[in-house]
């Protein structure tokens, strides 16, 4: 097992990436460095650190850097191995794992950032497809506590930041995930009884006046 | 290790994502089933193993569907992993061989298709583009034999498949991949001596053949 010493994190507050990160590492109970990074004017450190998409979250262990999100908590699951294993230990299983973790990638933020910005028609059709992501996700859940059955793991990770992003999606598209998607609700409700979760999330108020604050200030550009 | 009995692989001749999965099987030594999938009327075998994408390659053992060509690789690497290791054995090096995977994933296809897709400074910006993509990998490559270093892996097997496409991306946009990125030729020439390679890669001259045959079927669509 690699020291825990040396362990920086690039991130922003509201990053629902970002705090994949930080759960996978309280989880881990690994002691950090958190550095809030200014995504305007990108720090040499970050620019450094992820040369190819300049973006956070970048994780620092002993000086060197690993990037992308889900990539950085495959990082932490194989490093700190000998507690709270995240992904599953099947082939198949992590084969499943990753599978919607890459499809959660591909659609939920994107999806949802359509859900605040657009107006009108453009958004109606936004909602359908999100709404139709968490049917997708909802059946992949079905009746077990966690996406890997009575455990918390990489997939419920992978999720769970966005949950915190429902009310503002929520309150721009006019819509409830609890009257579409009630099982995901439930399942968001029991990953924020783990401190890991719960200490980590944002206030989804704080995300609604994020969200209006770049509205604001990015003016036609959102 | 599980049964070698019951893999069948569901995908398309030339798809470099196919091809992957294919030299992964082969580095292992597994004996599969290989069916040549109709990517027009897709058969329901194809639209029930992957529900979600309806895309190949679709991997399935003992009647379990594994989807997405990198992550079917990485569940090979585990369920055959006692040869011919793929994703290297250090937390930070499966790190980076993860990265680089997914930067070419986002990168080199959707590039490579606007090369023959497009014409004038379209085509001309996609060019410039997709020897940037080359040059950064390149530079990840370095002076090493594989990207990994001695040993073929991973990484050199999500790339590899496109270097047979070269051929076509060149003929179309003009301009020549030995002239701009020699390092990452002279890679593809060493991919080329490792039977797993040779036997899957599809022969340039067909792989433009479809794109012509592609771009006169779906006409203005492309």
């Amino acid at each position: 097992m690699a020291g825990e010493k040396g362990v920086l994190l690039l991130d922003f507050w509201v990053s629902p990436f970002g705090q994949r990160v930080r759960i996978a590492l309280a989880e881990k109970g690994v002691d950090y460095e958190f550095k809030e990074q200014d995504l305007i004017n990108k720090s040499e450190h970050l620019l450094k650190s992820n040369p190819v998409y300049k973006k956070i979250p970048v994780l620092l262990h002993e000086g060197k850097s690993i990037c992308e999100s889900l990539i950085i908590v495959q990082y932490i699951d194989e490093v700190w191995s000998n507690k709270a294993p995240l992904l599953p230990a099947e082939p198949l299983a992590r084969a499943n794992a990753r599978f919607w973790a890459d499809f959660i990638d591909n659609k939920v933020y994107e999806c949802g950032t359509r859900l605040w910005k657009l107006n009108g028609e453009e958004q109606e059709a936004a909602k359908q497809e999100f709404i139709e992501i968490f049917k997708l996700l909802e059946g992949e859940l079905g009746d077990k506590k966690f996406f890997g059955g009575e455990t918390f793991g990489f997939l419920d990770l992978a999720l769970t930041p966005f949950v915190a992003w429902f009310y503002a999606y929520e309150t721009f598209a006019k819509f409830s995930m609890e009257e579409e998607c009630p099982k995901i609700v439930a399942w968001g409700n029991r990953c924020m009884e783990r401190e890991s979760v719960s200490k980590t999330l944002s206030d989804p108020n704080k995300i609604y006046e994020f969200i209006l604050f770049l509205k604001k200030k990015f003016g036609a550009e959102y």
